[in-house]
Formats: C-alpha cells, sequence, structure tokens
C-alpha cells in the first residue's frame, strides 16, 4: 500500500516576504530530504488551492525533478486535500510512478486572505449571497453552529474547550505559531466577536508558509513508514451555500463518505487514536466528531468538554494545535502533524501509542478525508 | 473496462449569451440522456479549465446529482483533458461510483479568450517572457514550427495540408463551425501572418459552448460501448516555456508518455484508426503524428503532405474537422468526435471499420492522451 515518506515545512510566519514558489520549492526539498530522496527520483506532483498559487510545473521546473507522468493542480479549498493525497496514491499504486510530491504553499497572511468576504465572480454562486453580507468562511460556519445551538443546546463554553485544548497542545509544539500563548478559557470568552456566534478565538490562523509530503509505492527506508490505509471524498447534492436545497445544515461531509473511508480501512472511529481533522473554526472539528462518529449526532457539545479529545482521552484532536493553533497552511500542517505522531518523534505532545490516525479536510459540506497507519 | 456511455454538446457559436453553468448544464443534461441516466445517478463530476469556469459543484447542485463520492476541479489547459477523463476512469474502475460527467464549459470566444496575449501575474513564469513579447500559445508553437522548419525543411505548404484535410471533414460535420466554408491551399496560404510561420488559418477557432461525456464502469446499453483502454500524462522535466533548459523545442510530451499509453493498451501507433489529436495550431498536429509514432521524427511534413491523413489514409486525422474547423471547446470536442467515430454514426464522414482511437490534450511540452476502443 502506498506510504508517506517525507514531510517538509517551511517555517509559520505573518509576513514570509517571499514568493509562494520559493515557499513551495523549499518544503519540497526539505520533505525530498526527510525521505533520502532526490529530484530526480520525483514523477508526479500535486497541489490544491484558491487560485492563489504557481502552478505545479513552475515548483518541478524549479526542483529539477525527472519528468512527470503525473501533475494536478486543483481549485477548490481544504476539501481538496485528502482526496489530492489520495489520487497520488492511487497513482504510484498503479504503477505510473514511484514517488509524487503534494504540496500547499501560500501567503495567506500577507498575501490573499482566504478568510476575506468572498469577491463576487461572474457566474459564481457567492453572487446570491454578497448581497445579503453573507460570503465570508466564518459567516457559513457561524450560521450552521446557531443552528447546531438552536437544535442541540450547544455552548460557547463547549467550543471553548476544543480551542483551550488544542492551545495547550500548541504549546508543546516547538513549530506553533501560538507556541507561546497560553490561554485560558474566560480570555477564550472574553475574544471579540466576528460572527456570532463565533468569535475571534474560534477562528483559525492566516499564515504564510509551505508543507509538502512524499507520497511512495514503497518505504525508502530512512523513516518509519506510514501507510495510506484508505480515503474517500464526500459531498452531498446541493451542497453548495446558501444550502436552499441542503436537507440539514449542521451536517457535515463526513456523513457522505465515512463508510467508504472506514469500511476500506477496515476499522472504525473507536480505532482511531489520533484525529487532525479540519479545525478552520471550533465548530468544525466539533461537528466533524460528531459526523465521524466519534460521539452520537448532537453530542458533540458535552463529548469536547469531557475531557475525551485530549491527547490522552478518547481520541486525540490536533495535538499540534491545528489550525487555529499551530498555523494554517490549508489543513498540510494537520497531515504533517498526524505523520509525525504515528513516526511517534513529536515529543512531548506524544500520543501515546498512535497507530492510526484520520486526516480530514473541508470546504464545508464536502470535504475529503484519510486513515493513515503506523507501519 | 470502463466506457463512455454518453456524449453531450451545445451549439458551438461565438457568442453564446448564455453563462457558462448554463452552457455545462445543458451539454451535461444532454450527455446524460444520451446514456439513458438522470442526475441522481451520477456520483461524480470534474472539469478542467484555464480559470475561467464556475466549480464543478455548482454544476451538480443545478443538476441535482446524488451525492457525490468523487469532484475535481483542475486547473491547467489541455495538458489535463485526457487524464481527468482518465481519472474518472480510475475512479469508477475503483467502485467509489458508477457514472461521472466530465464537462467543458466555455464562452472562449464572447468571455476570456485563451489565444490572447498571457496576463503576467505574480510568481507566474510568463513575467520573464511578457517584457519580449512572447507570451501567446500561438508565439510559443510559432518558435518551435520555426525551428522545426530550420531542422527538418518543413514547409509552409506542409502545415497547410493540414488545414485543408480537416476543413474538408469539417464540411461533412453538420455541427462544424466552418461547415459552409471549404478552404484551397492558396487561401490558407494568402492567410494573414499571425507569428511567423504560423498564419490565420494555422490557428484553433475561439469559441462559445460545452462539451460534457460519461464515464461509467460499465455500459449502460443505451448506445453502442466505447472503452477507455488507457490514458497516461507525461511532461518533460523544466517544462515550461521560455525551455531554456529543455532538449529540443520540437519534442512534445507524447515523448514521455507513449510507451505508457500504447503498453496499458497493447496497441500500437500501426494500430490507431482516427487520431483526435490536440490541433491548437496545424503545427501541434504534425508534431504530435511524429512523437505519437505515426512517422519518424522530422518525416511529419511529407506525412502529412501524402495523403495519409485522410479519411481514407493512414490514419484519420481529426474526421470532424478538430479544433482549427469543428470548434474550440479546449479539446473536448474532439474526444466526442472520437466516441462518435467509433459508435459508427458521423454519417458521411465517417471512418470505414474504425476500432480504435488516439484522443490526445496538451498544453505544448506537457500533455495527456488516452486509447478509446469500439466495443
Amino acid at each position: 500500500m502506498p506510504v508517506i515518506t517525507g514531510v517538509g515545512r517551511t517555517d509559520y510566519t505573518r509576513k514570509s516576504g517571499r514568493s509562494i514558489l520559493e515557499l513551495a520549492s523549499e518544503a519540497a526539498l526539505s520533505a525530498l530530504a526527510d525521505a533520502g530522496l532526490t529530484p530526480e527520483d520525483v514523477g508526479g506532483i500535486v497541489t490544491f488551492h484558491d487560485n492563489d498559487t504557481v502552478h505545479p510545473y513552475e515548483v518541478a521546473s524549479a526542483l529539477g525533478t525527472g519528468p512527470l507522468a503525473w501533475s494536478q493542480s486543483i481549485v477548490g479549498g481544504g476539501s481538496e486535500m485528502c482526496a489530492a493525497i489520495g489520487a497520488a496514491a492511487d497513482v504510484v499504486a498503479s504503477g505510473r510512478t514511484d514517488h509524487v510530491i503534494i504540496y500547499r504553499a501560500l501567503n495567506g497572511a500577507s498575501g490573499k486572505r482566504m478568510g476575506s468576504f468572498g469577491a463576487s465572480a461572474v457566474d459564481d454562486y457567492r453572487q446570491f449571497m454578497a448581497p445579503y453580507g453573507y460570503a465570508s468562511p466564518v459567516q457559513v460556519a457561524a450560521m450552521a453552529a446557531q443552528r447546531h445551538m438552536a437544535t442541540y443546546g450547544t455552548t460557547r463554553e463547549q467550543l471553548g474547550a476544543i480551542a483551550v485544548t488544542q492551545r495547550e497542545n500548541a504549546l508543546l509544539n516547538p513549530r506553533a505559531f501560538m507556541k507561546d500563548k497560553p490561554l485560558t478559557l474566560d480570555a477564550y470568552l472574553a475574544s471579540r466577536p466576528i460572527s456570532e456566534p463565533l468569535h475571534l478565538l474560534d477562528c483559525c490562523l492566516e499564515n504564510d508558509g509551505a508543507v509538502a509530503i512524499i507520497v511512495s509505492r514503497e518505504p525508502t527506508g530512512t523513516q518509519p513508514a506510514v501507510t495510506i490505509s484508505s480515503w474517500a471524498y464526500g459531498a452531498g447534492p446541493h451542497s453548495l451555500v446558501p444550502y436552499e436545497k441542503y436537507p440539514d445544515i449542521t451536517a457535515m461531509f463526513p456523513i457522505y463518505l465515512r463508510d467508504e473511508l472506514y469500511g476500506r480501512a477496515g476499522i472504525g472511529a473507536a480505532d482511531i487514536d489520533v484525529a487532525c481533522i479540519y479545525d478552520a473554526f471550533t465548530y468544525s472539528a466539533l461537528s466533524q466528531l460528531e459526523d465521524f462518529g466519534f460521539c452520537e449526532k448532537g453530542e458533540g457539545g458535552p463529548f469536547v468538554a469531557s475531557g475525551a479529545i485530549a491527547r490522552d482521552g478518547q481520541v486525540a484532536l490536533n495535538p499540534g494545535g491545528g489550525l487555529l493553533s499551530e498555523g494554517y497552511i490549508h489543513g498540510m500542517n494537520n497531515v504533517a502533524e498526524a505523520v509525525d505522531q504515528l513516526r511517534g518523534i513529536t515529543g512531548e505532545r506524544q500520543v501515546v501509542d498512535a497507530e492510526i490516525a484520520l486526516v480530514s479536510g473541508y470546504s464545508f459540506t464536502r470535504g475529503s478525508a484519510m486513515i493513515l497507519t503506523k507501519g
């Protein structure tokens, strides 16, 4: 089965002062070195993005890869992440090439801001939302969180348990953007409102930086093997905001891909040690925990407040700090953390006996996920 | 093996007066009807584009598909076409879903013009070309054509044989934009220069319109089966203009994927009856004919002038008229023609006993291709 053989990262900053091409190249070279490979060994390259990146060919050309047997430049956001990695896994499994680079590089703080109010393009669905002041990701998430609170009694204190738990993890992560900033529940509750019920500390960071991984057909022998045991993609019909036909705004994409994902890996939610799930907002993590089956629907609030998401709890949620407290590299830093946890090299924040990790990426009602396994 | 079960097209015009979403939806519904399917049967949707389209989710939402188990929105041009279709083939083969829509919709004449001088984006390699007046696709192709002429003695009359042959095909195609415009070699030679040695009639059309196909795991029984026997993707290292490190500007992408493509299908160039290869320019077709192995390298000029590319010749080149004379839907109309030829439903322009077709898409030195087989 395909394996992740290398991981590379740049620093996560607010102003890189460097081009996206430079960031991508540094992360890719670092990942190749981690895998014990050179650019010439690479026959595939892929990225996903929000129309804010250089084409993979530019990175391949800068690196000096071998001839390419596969490449993709995928538009669409976090939802595409695990599917892009999964496609690379399928490509190496099919024998088209031995090693593929997957990277995400962005100047997400100093350049194009993903969290800003969505610009309305011709033909874009957002033209119908913008006149109502409803077009930023946080507004969409807030609407769903509001509904979740109304239906299930979820509280801000419960959402805060996610922010606080992940910040505690980040304090043990030298790479985390928030590594020096402890967070109390009171400070969380006092942070300024962005789109009710979501406040500043419910929202992920915005950063400059890059992460790259190498997907290979076989282990290269330089690092402990991490296997891609399964991947899946899922979206409901009519899964576009304003969701006028979507059945339940609190139902996230995992309900569409969960059976496929777990079935192919031969596991269930109870087998998962580490959940590096896409935490664009605290609420995003809460609703995914429910819809991936870690607790019953509607029980996400009590679940996260119970300590179940701590490193020594039922499932360790984003043990590196996640997008909320480590950095926002469009989810790819969560992939890197999952690999490091399964390699057992995360020091003080290591989840004991971590053997199976769930990783996800999402664009609200649509997303993709994968199961990574140690060995 | 995966099959193409449906084909749908809009009219090819210069001013559709309609949104890209409308065009895509019409073509997709037409393809579904052709396959005997309804939108609810669909579990995947993919497009490729030049940042000039709506997201596949908008089309899925407009159509009312079933839940989606796969979707991709791929940036990159014609090079991505057959790889996108191939990825869909792999997805249905792997059991993730039964039917996938692949579409390309554009207002390529009335909206964004692909043939125009490339705008320089931050980080984009074209920033280094634009100051020299070198950034449009026709200029890149012209540079290579000039080299081919200097090295191999290729002539404009030989390039003209491609334009004239494909126009003769278009006169028999009621769908062709040029169906009423016969073309002589003299008229071809007299057309105005665009970028020497390429003149107006060496260049493909620019059109508004859409084409969609359905890729399915099994035939649906409504149409003769057309099997996707293989696909491959290929690019040289350093395959970006200005190609300062590229070994030979006359060497096109087929040299990187040919062995994989033919090997997986168990065929050779001599077995191919119909070549629907990406004819952005006459020269593009000539150089691909060489690099796909229909003739020796450098012999493309005499080969096309010999009549070998006629419908009753060694290999029928773009029997529907191609991008030069049928229309420019970013290559997808060539896919549709290949399917129709293998179904045997193209009337007066039918290639007798057409059983194996080659289809390609390209962005000069990088591209993808597939082998389609009758039955």
